[in-house]
């Protein structure tokens, strides 16, 4: 088995921290200066790993084995949230480069090939997980033109000004590949308040999101009559108090909702809103169960809708369906773990989105999670314990070998 | 009885809404330069009627009567809410002009005293109904030193370059004035819906006003379980279901309430909101009443707030007490109206605001209102039939002469 260098960890993430440094956080947006400096470095890294490292022409950097025989991708993303943490995706990419240290300075190892990689924006600062999704040919040129982020750049604009233009995007070369292996933090406290050290992801949550528009009328709040009113915001808050109160009751034992974004117009004091919207999301692993949440908003809605007096339109946004990471590749990490720290880890759901389930479309994908410390995410207090970081490193490194041995002896 | 002259006052009207013309309505703030170039316009109209024209220290326009004996105050505020309607207060400035002309043109009249006034600032560009507090002694230094419009302008700022700066604020003259009358467009739609043609202002409702915030803890929307959430947006949408419900049950015949602005934090579709802000608002007549509200808002929230998850504050904010408009001056108005258009008019109070309620601390005060089309308002589209304009101006002309005769007789 392979010996992953636990210093050496902690000081690489240390040091790619320190790429958009913020308080005990990190401020690297994809494609800022900080993300695209970090980029290089990752590339130097993997060069110095004895891997032949190559961004491509969405930002996504390789770090590819040179020998022969099966190979398995390992990675994560290496862009933070607007004052993230120092971990997230960064853990998984330093994860990565570990491995194939740790693999090229064991005899034993010294033929198992991995390949490493740090996607580009899974974060979402110019689209819905571009790097992953452009490897995978699950992205279109009329998607890719229309990307731009908050403040409006393109992203068009955003790879020339990296540097990444020009450049090929990269496609899975057929039949490269085992699978796809990702360790990242668990971003809920299933962890930590369990006191569990590592958690074997079953799969990952489908997210299913709506936008709900109330149409009303306008009014002065002095002078119109409440029988005469078309609240739009009255509506809003009677709708969602009903969605909150039914999705309870329907609810499986992992499903979770929010309403997280509410606006009223035009949002003044005095004034009767005219116009309201609200987005509504919610994420299971069971799409069976997602359907019927969908048929319960559809239902409460119609039928608020026909009480009046307000408009109200259920827009379906952006959906993902769950999926289940590979039965192997789990039994593979857990005895890994099981091996470092016995009865220390657990089966569970990733609530989040990750990149492995871009990459599960198209080959056998697992994912490993450590914990959080209070389940703290996407936020610069985020934080893991160097020793749980250390034994994640090495429960990883071991999945991997165990993962493309299994495979060698196939 | 004097005569107006309706086509004059159509006309003085129009031209009057040419200082920040804005499709058929008026963009005209107040201390802008369509603003400050209407108070000159006006001041010069006042002196034309024979009155004896000033602009004070905070942008009243005043025309003052000349001769001996009991006189009126008559007027309102001529700047407009932000692409705001070309009557609203405007209407009732030109009103007093035309009192003045009436007057002035009849020998019956000759010796009834009016003076006309032009409010600054009844809109709250800059602060709380200026113009009038000012007049009667109801705002102190230390708010007018706070004062600032939402571009961060200071009423000391804007006074200085509208060229009204170190001129002194008028104050009421004391044994002046037997009174104030004021002429305002409805705001609302109970006179055009009604086919009355006249309003007679019973009152202006008390307006109470509360912040409500809710503090919870803002989380991943994905992997904080629904169990651990302090979610500050289902503890807001919750609560102002309740209050709608409950204020429903005790509100009287012509209570109104709003929940006008509301606000998560962060606000974003994957975060469940560590923090929600909700502003609401109620009017009546009756202060009673508004108690019975204020009470009611007190234990909703002191209940929802002991169910936990999240911490629920109250925070009153400004709050304006309901104010009956006289007697007298009702009667008198309703006489008027009563001999031009039998059976045409309406007793009703404001649901709005305005400077009458402000003099009605100091003097006998009066209102009158004309129909809005469709109840529209604070909207460069409100509007009201030539007609009904006309027929006002004759029926507050009447009234005005009405009342100081009758206190010449007294």
């Amino acid at each position: 088995m392979p010996h992953i260098d636990g210093n050496r960890v902690i000081a690489d993430l240390r040091r790619l921290a320190e790429f958009g440094h913020y308080k005990t956080g990190v401020h690297r947006p994809t494609y800022s200066t900080p993300d695209i400096e970090s980029r290089h470095w990752l590339a130097e890294k993997f060069r110095e790993a004895g891997l032949d490292p190559m961004i491509d022409g969405i930002g996504n950097v390789f770090g590819r084995h040179q020998g022969e025989g099966p190979r398995l991708l390992v990675g994560s993303h290496s862009e933070t949230q607007p004052y993230g943490g120092w971990l997230d995706g960064a853990l998984g990419v330093v994860y990565a480069l570990e491995v194939a240290r740790a693999f090229a300075a064991d005899p034993d190892c010294a033929g198992l090939g991995v390949d490493a990689v740090a996607w580009a924006d899974e974060e979402g600062h110019y689209g819905n997980m571009l790097g992953s999704r452009s490897f995978t040919g699950r992205i279109d040129a009329a998607e890719l033109a229309a990307c731009r982020n908050r403040e409006g750049e393109s992203l068009t604009e955003a790879l020339a000004r990296a540097g990444f233009a020009g450049r090929p995007r990269e496609q899975i070369e057929p039949g490269r590949y085992v699978g796809y292996l990702e360790a990242h933090i668990e971003q809920g406290d299933t962890l930590d308040t369990s006191g569990r050290r590592i958690g074997v992801v079953e799969g990952i949550v489908g997210i299913w999101n709506y936008r709900v528009v109330f149409t009303g009328q306008q009014n002065h709040a002095g002078t119109t009559q409440m029988t005469r009113r078309k609240d739009a915001g009255v509506a809003m808050v009677r709708l969602a108090t009903q969605i909150h109160d039914r999705f309870a009751a329907i609810a499986g034992p992992r499903t979770v909702w929010t309403i997280g974004r509410m606006v009223l117009e035009p949002n003044a004091p005095s004034v009767v809103p005219g116009r309201a919207e609200m987005q509504v999301q919610f994420r299971d692993l069971d799409d069976g169960l997602l359907g019927t949440f969908e048929a319960a908003l559809q239902e409460l809605a119609a039928e608020a809708g026909r009480g009046g007096p307000c408009r109200i339109e259920i827009m379906p946004m952006s959906r993902t369906e769950p999926q289940a990471m590979d039965r192997a590749f789990q039994d593979a990490i857990e005895q890994a773990a099981e091996r470092h720290v016995p009865g220390g880890h657990l089966r569970l759901p990733s609530g989040a989105g990750h990149d492995a389930q871009v990459l599960s479309h198209r080959m056998r994908a697992g994912m490993m999670f450590i914990p959080s410390l209070n389940g703290v995410s996407h936020h610069w207090s985020e934080d893991t314990k160097e020793a749980d970081i250390v034994l994640g490193a090495q429960v990883f490194a071991d999945a991997a070998a165990a993962i493309l041995r299994r495979e060698a002896a196939a």
